[in-house]
């Protein structure tokens, strides 16, 4: 047993090295990785470095969180997994004894270990890693290890959509037809709302929208967002808008969408300063940042097994473990055309 | 009897007029009005005029709207009120029909009519006044009129603590030690949260929060309030922080001073646009603004009847209703030195 | 243009007689009927006579409450409908007034004046009545008048599933695949539910169930419903369990079935006693009882237009409006083959 | 160091042996015991055996888990703690890694470890305890270690007031004037409810209850429970009924206390089966079961160190450890006296 993971050198430049197989300790699990999907925050890494540069200069800087693939072997008092079952897991790994973990939001710990991130560099782009059995799932027979490594961002867009307290009666607008805005919709239609408006800039993104049960959609580089969306939904806009694009021009229309009593989702990374005019949403709006997701795998992990959530038909590319370097840097040239890339480990 | 209304003439203009005494209709009552408080959107009325001005120029500008008086007679279909009782007014009627009258938060109502704003500019500044008896609430003997036309402000406090959740356990900030500031403060004082740091540039404001509750206070005319408010709260910061100052730099301080998984809430009216760095509150926390109230003036009576709730001590000054163009003239001017007037009309 | 109405005469007969047609007043429609869904609460008042008997015994007992038609004239004031227009309504007209209008929770309100119940006992069973815009709602033109007359079962449904906080990641029981059953677990469906077991003593309803979304079914005549459940959902039994049955046997069962810190929704009308062991259900179980439905109409109507919710499938019977008294009458003899049956007025 | 604890030999006796003094291992802390409280729980083993019984008869059954000391060591990777810090504990330690700890409900954790209860026999009366420091909390120096043992009932308390959402305009009656009873007292009164009437047959009870702040009490040796309820609540009756007094009698009652809308939290332990009339709460009343609490002791800490809630003036009967068979039998012999006992071990 041997092996590698991808190693960011310097920005720009990854390498395959070889790393010890981790031993799994008191419940862990060793898992030999099949699948990891490439999500916005490691091409971010790859691009620009790690958001919190490592303190040891020594410190290999690992890339990937999304994935899935099989147990090797189980620590002691491991008693739901064992050898040969296929899983996904959680990338971070909660304190657990913090204010925030004792109140069931495992999310705000103020310890949280999640992969690829400072205090943990390890990422999943690698062979054999360990990971904690209460944060490892078991995947349906019914589901593809490409499936299990896309629960990850399947679960913010959950997560977003639950916070959200979407559901029937519910008008919705989804600024943003990316992966996470695309997840977003999917659970919004799942949980039963009634107008589901995505926006985007590129038609092929907006006509994949139509297809995962956008009720309309709006293409912003040839209609005035506001006007469009508000022709659909009425003047009195939405009840929930999310933020999905990561940027400040969407998220600067968010309040002239929103409806009297309703939420602002932010779900994307937005940068820098966003100037908000609280006059335009002073009728008791609220605007809310979604950090990741807590408690969200088991039902999205259900809802794909069925089909109620199609994740795999997001995947526009795929490339071979050994073209990870090149996997990167066409997720930087490249932006437009993929939807969602992942990189096949095993086989 | 004779009925005359404190008239805006022009910005910084009013006169008192006669106006006639108005017929109470089914479901309504006749009050003399006895005293009224002054809001600083009254204020703001006298010196620019009023946010949305009449369509009619012939149409009289009444001002005020926190009010109380007594019952002098009433209308068809009313039980539960006499002559001679002593009351209290909501001054907004819901349409009672629309989505959000049915759905209980008839703050929003899409036909709110709200005293001395538009669509009706009557306001409580006059002799007799008709008004729905389901928004007229009866003063228990242990309340003055003073107090009986305080429950408007009152209720605003009262609304945003409730709809900020405060409670045991909860570490709140309060931006600004005005009417409303300190309302807010004695709602959360009321609902037991654990700290309640009051922030304003007024020792003689920040005196009286002390006296009214808050744990602790910052004078931010000689300390910077982020390190300040973290040195007494620890560096997490706050579970809520009520922004009721209405003004821009201090809504742009919350994000720092609001902790992860908490809560900012925009209760003063802010102009312009409020840059937010939605990265430093990326962990879920939201921004909500409030408006006014809804169903909180029942248990807001009670509090202040019971003396839970201390309203009267905030008033600094009382004028004569003859005197209403100085109170308004003293409002501009004194900012610094009226926390609450009030003009008494009736004896 | 004449009006009659099903008038109750005595228990167990009815007698179509004469009446004035009304005219709508202020903010009123006059509705010429279509349709009118036959529910178990009339069947009982055909049985036994209204729950609250009149207290003029010349008043004429109407009977139904789930209607569709089409608007004849408006009265003053009223904007959002015109003659022609197709419509159902909310048979039950709450004060707008009262703590609990105020508060949203209008089913709750303290002088309803639901239609066939006292204090108002005309009935939709009639050619003509007038009914407060305000709760009168547009058919789209996707549905029929039956479906029209049935969103008011429906949203008794939509009303409990949402009061449950059903959505992704739980795990249901109902027990009863009666209308009321049905449409609850549609609800359930449509908002993202995992499981959903119904339970019922009758193939053909069952059968039906599983049409119409459950994941599963048990045949209580056959099997032991808790273990049969127990065996579907695991020993830790459901998040949510409703009660449609209306019986105090499957009250009794809901204990057993529902998981810690899970709720049980009595939607049924449980006639008598219902022993309790608080013990068995200790963990933070919650039993709530359901009534009606407030602000569910808008977004059932939605769901039907779009076949989210499949209505008319359910309907078993429909009798022409000359056979009242034998649709009532075989109500009562054939309540096993009937799952839901309607009238049919007009042409 | 030497190690003793209080052992159930059988039902009735108890004996003080010798036992070894513990070692704190990885996140654990040694703690010097100070002061335990009797809780009703404990009386209960003590009369008829623990709940549920050893497998191992050779297994030491303990008793106590209300207790506060002194840390004397500390085991590896514990920071927060040091020797000399005055503590109290949370009984229960929490597998951390269940889907009901994940989701912040930790009290319904499925592999609970609760002290003096199966799996964990280990009780509180004894020298020298070990516990996990995560739910290890500082006594502040305001606080007597006889408080600090008090901390578990209040938690009791509050956590029932919380998951009620008591606060301001709520009508509260509490069932049973017990220590539990007026803990929940306290904690409504805390969180600003209106009303708060307390009814028990003792009128020694309803003394201390008026004395923690009830607004009205009921001796119900002498009046009917539900119509002196009524008298002072009006008609519509409370919001929220808490039960505690753990008695089928007070159980039924409620339904005929709670207003439509509201409440009734069970939180004594009712033995036996329960008779409710749905029909009677069919206004979308819940009937809930609290047990014990989550995340409720800084709160509670903090409120008693300050002296909003007054815990130590409900102990009536303190006792030396070395008598703590007497301790027992005199709790179970004079339930009518004592409101709250507590065993005193350390000087």
């Amino acid at each position: 047993m041997k092996n590698t993971q991808v190693t960011l050198v310097v920005p720009g430049t990854t390498k395959i090295e070889e790393v010890p197989v981790p031993k799994p300790g008191r419940g862990e699990v060793l898992i030999q990785v099949d699948t990891v999907g490439i999500c916005g925050s490691d091409v971010h890494s790859f691009e620009s470095g790690p958001f919190i540069p490592p303190k040891d200069p020594n410190q290999k800087i690992g890339l990937g969180h999304e994935c899935a693939g099989t147990v090797v072997s189980v620590g002691e008092e491991v008693e739901d997994f064992k050898a040969g079952d296929r899983v996904c897991i959680e990338p971070g790994v909660p304190c657990g004894e913090c204010r925030f973990c004792h109140e069931g939001r495992y999310n705000l710990c103020l310890k949280m270990d999640f992969m690829a991130t400072q205090p943990n560099y390890r990422g999943a782009l690698t062979n054999y890693l360990v990971h904690p059995a209460s944060m490892t799932y078991h995947l349906p027979d019914t589901m593809s290890f490409l499936e299990g490594a896309l629960v990850e961002p399947a679960s913010v867009g959950m997560h977003a959509a639950m916070e959200a307290q979407v559901g029937p009666g519910k008008k919705v607008v989804i600024l943003g037809a990316g992966c996470i805005g695309l997840m977003t919709l999917q659970a919004a239609r799942l949980m039963g709302a009634d107008d589901i408006v995505v926006v985007d800039m590129m038609e092929k993104r907006l006509e994949m929208a139509r297809r995962l049960g956008a009720t309309a959609t709006v293409d912003a580089s040839r209609e005035d967002t506001v006007s469009a969306c508000k022709a659909i939904l009425g003047e009195l806009g939405a009840d929930v808008v999310f933020e999905t694009a990561g940027s400040r021009v969407t998220a600067a229309q968010a309040p002239s969408l929103v409806m009297r009593g309703g939420k602002i989702m932010i779900v994307g990374t937005i940068p820098g300063e966003t100037p908000i005019d609280f006059l335009k949403i002073n009728r008791e709006v609220s605007i809310q940042t979604v950090f990741r997701y807590a408690n969200r795998y088991p039902m999205t992990i259900r809802a794909i097994a069925e089909k109620r959530l199609d994740v795999a038909s997001m995947v526009t590319h795929i490339f071979p473990y050994g073209e990870s370097q090149r996997a990167f840097e066409e997720s930087v040239k490249n932006k437009a055309d993929i939807i969602k890339g992942a990189i096949e480990i095993k086989g």
